[in-house]
C-alpha cells in the first residue's frame, strides 16, 4: 500500500484532487507536513483541531479521551468547512486525525485523498515528548493507537523519511502534472498563445482567476500561481500575458515565492521598455531570468503564429528559443519570425517601434483613401480595387490587402459600405505615443511616425471638428491637377519606405544609447510574417541592410536610393494634390518635409542659430572656422 | 562699552568683518556661543584651544598655568590658521581666551572683531563646576582673572543673558545686513535679475560659490547660504537661479536649515513642471512656500524686464507679488507682464509651452527665409527688407524684427553676411521636447510645435545631410508657381496664429488635467512684453479670448475665424510652393495639415478603426447607432 501508485488510489473518473487529508495519531506530523504541502501546491491549509468545540478541548486538556459523539460534532463542522471550500473551488490540505473508518466516512468524497502518516509508537512518543504547548498530552497516545483503524485506499507514508521526500511522494500521488509551459493571464492573447503552444506539442498549464474551465476547455488550469509553478518542469517557463503596467508586477510577485533560480518568466504584453529594463535587472538578482517579448499579430497571430521580438536576460534565451521558434509565424520559406533582439528592454523597444510604424502605415493608407474618396470623388469600391491592384505589386502586404478588404465590407444595418458608418475617431493604446516620446529623448527625428500618433489625436474630437468645419468652410478649387493612380502607388510606396526607415533609425539610435546591440536585419526579418506591418517591402529593407553605407543610414543604401529617387516626384505631387484640395495629409506631408530636410545639404537652421545668439547669447558654430562664436547683433 | 554700536567698534573704512574672536576666561562660553554664532552666519568655527602644542596641554593638565612664551607659540599657530582662512575668503568665528592685550595684538587685523564675554567670577565658577572633561581645572580660574586685561574696542557681552540674545547682539554689532531679497546662483540670468531688482529699489544679497565680487561689484555677497538667509528680512524671499534639475534640489537643500516657516523660495530656472509640482508639495510640509516661475526674455529680459510666469504655492504670491511686478517687463500701456498662473507647476508649464511656441515661430521664420532665399533666389538683404516691411504691419513683433536684424549683420571675417557662415545645426535645451512629450500624454495635438523641435533634430547631423544630398539630387522644376510676398505674409501670419493657438490649447488641456485653473488671457497677456514671442498678434488673441466659444477652442472665436479664413489660401499656396521646390517646410506643412484636419467634419479615421477591428477586434463606434461594435471582416 505504501507509496501506492495513484492509479491504485484515485477513484476511477476523478481527474482532480481538491482535498488532501493528512491523517494519523497525534504527533505524526499532520499539521507540519500539511502546511508544507499546502505551500508547495499553493493550496489552503485547514487545521482540523481548530474546529473542535470548546467542550472537546476542555475534555482533552483534562486528560479525558473524546468519545464518538464528541468527534461527530467536530467532524460535522470540518465537513461543513470543506464543502464551503468545494463551492468556491478552493483546494485545501486538511490536518485531521480521522482514526476510525467511520470518522473518515463522514468526510469522504470523490475529490479527497487520505494521506496516512504512519509511524511506530516509539517514534511518535519521542516526537510528542519534544513538543510543547499542544493540548493533547503524550499520555493520551496509547488511547489513539487503541482506536486507530488503518485506512484502505489512502496514500500511506513512512514518517521516518524526510519531509522533502514525503512532499514529493504526495505530489506524485495526486498526479501533480509535469507541464512544459505556464501561461498566467488567459485573456484572448494568453489563451490563443496557449493554444498555439499546445498545437505545437507543448504541454501548457494556465492560471487566471477571472477565467473558468468552460472558456478554455482544453487547458489544464491551476488554482494558484504556486500550483502552476509546482506543476512545471524545471527550469520553469512561465508566460505572463496580462495588461502592461502594475498587473505585470502583480503577476510576477505572485509567481516569485514558488520559482527557483534559473526559471524563466516571459512578459509578452505591450510593456514599456523601461519597465522591462528594470524588471530584468531586479529579477536577475534573484536568479530569475526575464524575457520581455514583443508579440505581434493580434489575436489571430497569437493563435496561428505571431511575430516575436524577445529581449531581456540573455541567459533565458537558450532555454526558451525552441519554444519561441515553434510557435512563431513562418515566412513562405519556412523561417521562424523570431530573433533574440538584445538584453534588457530591446525586445519591447523593437515592438514599440513596430507599433509606431504600424500607426504611420495605417495613417498613410487612410490619407490615400481620403484623397481618392473625398478629394477625387472615387467611390469605396473603386478605392478597394486600387488597393487590391496595388497588392499584386511591390506594395503587396497585409495592410494593403486588409484595406481592400474592409472597404468592400457590407453593413448589415444600412446595406451600404460598413466603413461609411464607422465613426472617424481613431483610438490608441500607448505604444505609438511612447515611441514618439522616446524618439524625442534620443533626438531622433521620426516625423512620419509622430504624424500617425498626432492624426489619431486630431481625429478624437468629432463634435469640435463639426463646429470648426462650419467656421472654416472649404473654399479650395477642385479643378487642380489630379495625381494618377500610378503616382499614388509610387507616393505610398515611398512613404511606407520612409516610415520603415525612420523606425529603423530610431531602433538603431536606441540600441546605441541603451547598449543593446540590436541587429537591424533581425528586427526587419521577424516582421516578414505574423505581424501587421508584414509586407514585401521588408525584403527590400533586408537587402538594403546588406549594402554599403546602410550601417550609417538606411537611406544611403543604393537600393533605397534608386527606389526613392524614382518615386519622390510622385510623393511630392500627391502631397501637393492633397493640400490644394484641403485634404489633410499630415503623414504624407511629414514624409516629404523630412525627406527634403535630411537631403538638404543646407538648412535654414543657421538663421535659428543667429536668432538664438542674438537674443540669448547662445553662441553658434561657423561653417568655415572651427570654434564657438558669439556676436553682438 | 557694553552693547556698543558697531559704529563705535568697527575700525573706520572696514566694510566687512571676517573674524569674530570670542574671548574671555575659561568657562565664559567662548566655544558654545562661538559655534552657535558660526552656525547662524554660515561661517567656519575655529577652536583656539585645539592649536595648543602638546607641551602646553600637558602643563595645563598638570595644573601649571601657561606663561607668555607658551602662549606665544600657540597664538602664532592660530594667527597662521586665520591667515589661511583670509586668503581663501572664508570668514570664521574663533574661540580664544586672548586675556592680555599683547596676546590680542598678535591676532588683530582690520577685519577682526573681539567679542568679550564678561561674567562675574561666581557665575563662571558655577559653570566650570558643572562642566566635565575640560583640561583646565576650576582651580586655575583665579590665575585667569589675575592676568585678564579687559579689552577696548571690543564688543562686550554680559554672559548672564540668554544665548539667543547674545547672538542677536553679535549680528547687530557686525552690522549683519537686512536685505529684502536673496539671489542664489549668479550666472548671467541670476546677476541680471539681481541688478534688475536693485534698479527697482530692492536691496539684494547674493550667493554663488563660483562667482567673486569682481564680477558683481555692486552686489553684497554672502559667504554661505546660511549667511544669506540670516541677512534677509522675514518672511524671507530667495531666488534660486541655477540650472534646472539636481542643482535646484541642492540649492534648496543648502537654504533649508536656515529658513523658517513662511519664507519664500523662487525657482526662476527652466525647471520641468513635474519637479516644481513635487517640490511645491514637499516644501509646503515644512512651511516653506515655493514659487516656480517662468522667466522669459533671456539675459537682456532678466536685466531690463522679463516676462514672468509664476506658479507654485498660492500663499507665496501675496508676499512676492509687488517684487515680481516691479521687475517685470511693462507693456506700452505700463502693464506689468506678470500674473499668477496657478498652483504647483502651472508657471513652469506656461513657460515650457511658451518655449515650444518660440521654437515653432523661429522655425516658421526660418522656413520662409529658406523659401525666399534658396527657393526663390531672394538675397539676404531683400529677405531682410521683406521682414522689416512685415514688421511695420500686423506681424510686428520681436522675432520678425530680430530676423530682419540678423539677416543684415556683416561678418567681420569674410565681409559677407554673418548668417551665411553660421553652421545650420540648431541646438535645443529641453523645454520644447518636454512640451511635445507632455502634449502626447495629454492627447493634445500640437503638430506645429512638434515640427519646431523635430526640425532642430533633423538639422543636427550636417555631415549625413551632405551625404544624403548627393544620394538624392534635387530634380524639381523651379518654374513652378511662385508665391508673392503678400501671400507669404499672410501664410506666416496664419501659421503664427495657429502655433499660438496650439500652444494655448495645450495649456488649457494641462490646466484641466492637472487642476490648475490657468486663465489663458493672463498667460497671453504676460507675453506681450519682455519675452521672445512678444508680438502684436497677442492682442488679437487677448481679444479672441473674450469672444464667444473661445472657451471651447480658440479657433472658434469669430476674430480668429475671419483672420484665418482670409489667410488660409495663401498658407496653402506657400506650402505647395515650398514642396514643389523641394524646400523642406515641416512647420508650415504641419500648420496646413493640422488646420485641414481639425476643420474636417469627416476624417479617414473610420478606415483606421475598420483596420483595427479587422486585425485586432479592437471594436468601433458608428455614426448612426450608439454602442460599441465588432464585425467579422
Amino acid at each position: 500500500m505504501e507509496n501506492g501508485s495513484v492509479a491504485a488510489i484515485k477513484p476511477p473518473g476523478v481527474t482532480k484532487i481538491t482535498f488532501l487529508v493528512m491523517m494519523g495519531v497525534a504527533g505524526c506530523g499532520k499539521s507540519t507536513l500539511g502546511i508544507a504541502v499546502a505551500q508547495a501546491l499553493g493550496w489552503s491549509f485547514i487545521e482540523g483541531d481548530d474546529l473542535h468545540p470548546a467542550k472537546n478541548i476542555a475534555k482533552m486538556a483534562g486528560g479525558t479521551p473524546l468519545n464518538d459523539d464528541d468527534r461527530a460534532t467536530w467532524l460535522a463542522s470540518l465537513r461543513e468547512k470543506m464543502d464551503t471550500y468545494r463551492q468556491i473551488g478552493q483546494p485545501a490540505v486538511v490536518a485531521c486525525s480521522a482514526l476510525k473508518q467511520k470518522y473518515r466516512d463522514m468526510l469522504d468524497g470523490p475529490d479527497l485523498l487520505y494521506v496516512y502518516l504512519r509511524g511506530s509508537k516509539a517514534t511518535i512518543r519521542k516526537r510528542l515528548d519534544a513538543r510543547a504547548g499542544h493540548f493533547m498530552g503524550p499520555d493520551m497516545l496509547q488511547s489513539q493507537f487503541d482506536i486507530l483503524e488503518e485506512p484502505t485506499g489512502a496514500l500511506v507514508l513512512d514518517i521516518e523519511k524526510n519531509p522533502q521526500q514525503l512532499i514529493g511522494e504526495i505530489l506524485m500521488a495526486i498526479e501533480l502534472p509535469n507541464y512544459q509551459v505556464g501561461m498566467v493571464g488567459l485573456g484572448v492573447m494568453g489563451r490563443n498563445l496557449a493554444q498555439n503552444l499546445q498545437n505545437h506539442g507543448w504541454s501548457v498549464i494556465g492560471f487566471d482567476p477571472a477565467i473558468d474551465q468552460a472558456i478554455v476547455p482544453t487547458l489544464r488550469l491551476a488554482s494558484s500561481p504556486a500550483e502552476l509553478v509546482a506543476s512545471l518542469q524545471t527550469p520553469r517557463k512561465v508566460f505572463v500575458m496580462v495588461p502592461a503596467g502594475e498587473s505585470v508586477d502583480e503577476a510576477i510577485k505572485g509567481l516569485l515565492p514558488a520559482l527557483s533560480a534559473g526559471d524563466v518568466i516571459i512578459d509578452g504584453g505591450n510593456t514599456h521598455f523601461k519597465d522591462t529594463q528594470r524588471r530584468t535587472e531586479e529579477l536577475s538578482k534573484q536568479g530569475i531570468l526575464l524575457i520581455g517579448s514583443g508579440v505581434s499579430g493580434g489575436e489571430s497571430g497569437a493563435l496561428h503564429g505571431p511575430s516575436l521580438m524577445p529581449g531581456g536576460n540573455p541567459n533565458a534565451w537558450p532555454l526558451a528559443q525552441s519554444m519561441f521558434e515553434s510557435i512563431a509565424a513562418k515566412t513562405s520559406h519556412g523561417e521562424a519570425c523570431v530573433s533574440w533582439m538584445g538584453k534588457g528592454g530591446a525586445g519591447h523597444y523593437v515592438k514599440m517601434v513596430h507599433n509606431a510604424i504600424e500607426y504611420a502605415m495605417m495613417q498613410l493608407t487612410a490619407e490615400i483613401y481620403d484623397l481618392l474618396h473625398r478629394g477625387l470623388g472615387t467611390n469605396n469600391t473603386q478605392v478597394a480595387a486600387a488597393f487590391k491592384q496595388w497588392n499584386q505589386g511591390r506594395l503587396h502586404g497585409y495592410l494593403i490587402e486588409l484595406t481592400a478588404q474592409v472597404l468592400t465590407k457590407q453593413d448589415p444595418f444600412t446595406g451600404g459600405h460598413l466603413v461609411d458608418v464607422i465613426a472617424d475617431q481613431a483610438a490608441q493604446k500607448g505604444t505609438g505615443k511612447w515611441a514618439s516620446q522616446d524618439a524625442l529623448d534620443l533626438a531622433v527625428a521620426v516625423p512620419i511616425l509622430n504624424a500617425g500618433v498626432e492624426a489619431r489625436i486630431l481625429s478624437a474630437n468629432r463634435e469640435l471638428r463639426g463646429m470648426l468645419a462650419k467656421a472654416y468652410p472649404n473654399t479650395t478649387n477642385s479643378s487642380n491637377y489630379s495625381p494618377t493612380l500610378d503616382q499614388i502607388e509610387e507616393a505610398l510606396y515611398a512613404a511606407f519606405l520612409l516610415a520603415y526607415a525612420q523606425g529603423m533609425e530610431q531602433i538603431r539610435a536606441a540600441s546605441s544609447e541603451y547598449g543593446w546591440e540590436i541587429n537591424l536585419a533581425n528586427a526587419v526579418s521577424v516582421w516578414r510574417a505574423g505581424c501587421i506591418i508584414r509586407a514585401d517591402i521588408l525584403e527590400l529593407l533586408v537587402q538594403a541592410l546588406q549594402q554599403p553605407q546602410s550601417d550609417r543610414h538606411l537611406l544611403l543604401a543604393p537600393i533605397i536610393q534608386s527606389t526613392l529617387n524614382s518615386c519622390s516626384s510622385s510623393l511630392r505631387a500627391v502631397v501637393s494634390g492633397g493640400i490644394e484640395r484641403s485634404i489633410p495629409m499630415p503623414a504624407f506631408a511629414s514624409a516629404i518635409a523630412s525627406f527634403d530636410s535630411v537631403r538638404s545639404a543646407t538648412l535654414p537652421a543657421n538663421l535659428i542659430q543667429a536668432q538664438r545668439d542674438a537674443f540669448g547669447a547662445h553662441t553658434y558654430q561657423r561653417v568655415d572656422i572651427p570654434g564657438t562664436f558669439h556676436s553682438e547683433w
